[in-house]
């Protein structure tokens, strides 16, 4: 049984402030964009309001994990492990389009159990936990039904980033059967997904700070998160997530994914 | 030779606070969800605030033709021609997700003038015309420098828009050159590149509703949009566009289009 984890509604709250208050000034800046080893940008904006965030949590909680995009892992088999994104959707923050987010989650003993969305200069800010329900800007909020696809709305990032052909194949069912579909979201489709305005996000290619925030969130609203086989999202998981506002939508779904495709 | 535009910078705004009046608080509240003849979403929001703009531009100027979204064409071939888009992302605005904007143009004997993309629940209004320049919340704006695909950042709604298979393989191969790809974005696209922060949105499937006002803009803040041909975007445009903010950028995406490819 994971111990109440609102205990740690305080440092989230501070971690997402001082994270904006990096991100934000910096915001339809001139920025100098790097390229990571794996070709995807990163900014000024990206490492150091990580590095402030691990500053603070180290401070706090010596003992805790931290995993981070930008500044790597660090005790990752503690019992508490925070898992930091500072800012996931980079391609839309450095195009100056927010609809990116800093995803903060907190993992125990490997299970996804707080997380934070927060988009810095909407002022936007999705809270969700075990026993503590999910909210936005401090409202409550749950995810709408939608017992069927064909009444879906459907988010995805992009098509292409679905790389194996048997994904790529699934994803195209499902979006063929949504009743709509739209792209380029990242975080903040799960956003819209607790929020109750979207149905579902199905994602592939996803790393342990993509969804590790967003799984409380999502689950806390009322939704269900998993990966494509319908196992519970853990520090563990594959990279493949479906997030659906409705679990007969989320049946079916995995239905639709484990169809074969004849070719 | 066109007359001066900027006498009608006031009934831009004018146009833009109305529509804002009565799209923004419907903006993530319970909406019912018609489906047009095209399967395209439309709602209230829609209809009202286009009717209620239609309405101002009748009264100030009885002889000016309109064009919109939702209720059709008067007077087209007249002088001064308004074309309006209350919603243009409606799939955006009905899940919650501020990217969709309200677009007013303006052509002059068949020619886009001027232009005003307004997010309403943002707060960002972009305004460009001939002789006016663009500007960004009152503020003016340019594009940026971008003299190479392998250096751009490239936007358009949605890969599968590209229903002729020979604009979709032109527009793949656009994609794989680019430095950066993002996708879902609407007009908002349009607008980050007159900001300077994108450097090529290109489209197929466009109406005359969703580029008229969009043109002025990038225009007036020093790029180029055309259709795939090269040829200026008029009120009988083909639904293929390019909007570039640099000209060598425009150059060689015409080029890259052109090619053919052997399959």
């Amino acid at each position: 049984m994971a111990p109440p984890v609102d205990a740690f509604v305080p440092l989230v709250h501070q971690l997402a402030d001082l994270s904006a208050a990096i991100i934000a000034p910096l915001f339809r800046t001139p920025l100098t964009v790097d390229d990571k080893d794996d070709a995807s940008p990163v900014t000024a904006a990206d490492r150091d309001s990580e590095a402030a965030m691990r500053e603070v949590i180290s401070r706090a909680y010596p003992d805790h994990g931290v995993i981070g995009e930008e500044h790597g892992s660090e005790r990752t088999d503690a019992e508490f492990v925070w898992v930091l994104d500072p800012i996931d959707g980079t391609g839309a923050f450095i195009t100056g389009k927010p609809s990116f987010g800093t995803l903060i989650g907190l993992c125990h003993n490997g299970i996804p159990v707080l997380g934070a969305i927060n988009q810095p200069i909407l002022n936007e800010r999705w809270i969700g936990g075990q026993g503590l329900g999910a909210s936005f800007n401090g409202k409550a909020i749950a995810c709408r039904p939608c017992p069927a696809l064909n009444r879906a709305a459907l988010y995805t990032t992009a098509p292409e980033l679905f790389a194996r052909p048997a994904d790529a194949e699934a994803f195209e069912r499902l979006r063929r059967r949504a009743k709509l579909r739209r792209y380029g979201c990242d975080c903040y489709a799960y956003g819209l997904v607790a929020l109750g305005f979207a149905d579902l996000v199905v994602e592939t290619g996803l790393k342990i700070y993509d969804y590790t925030a967003l799984a409380p969130i999502v689950t806390a609203a009322g939704g269900v998160m998993t990966d494509w086989e319908n196992r519970p999202l853990t520090l563990a998981s594959a990279d493949r997530v479906i997030a659906s506002g409705d679990l007969s939508l989320h049946r079916e779904v995995l239905a639709v994914i484990a169809e074969q495709t004849a070719l």
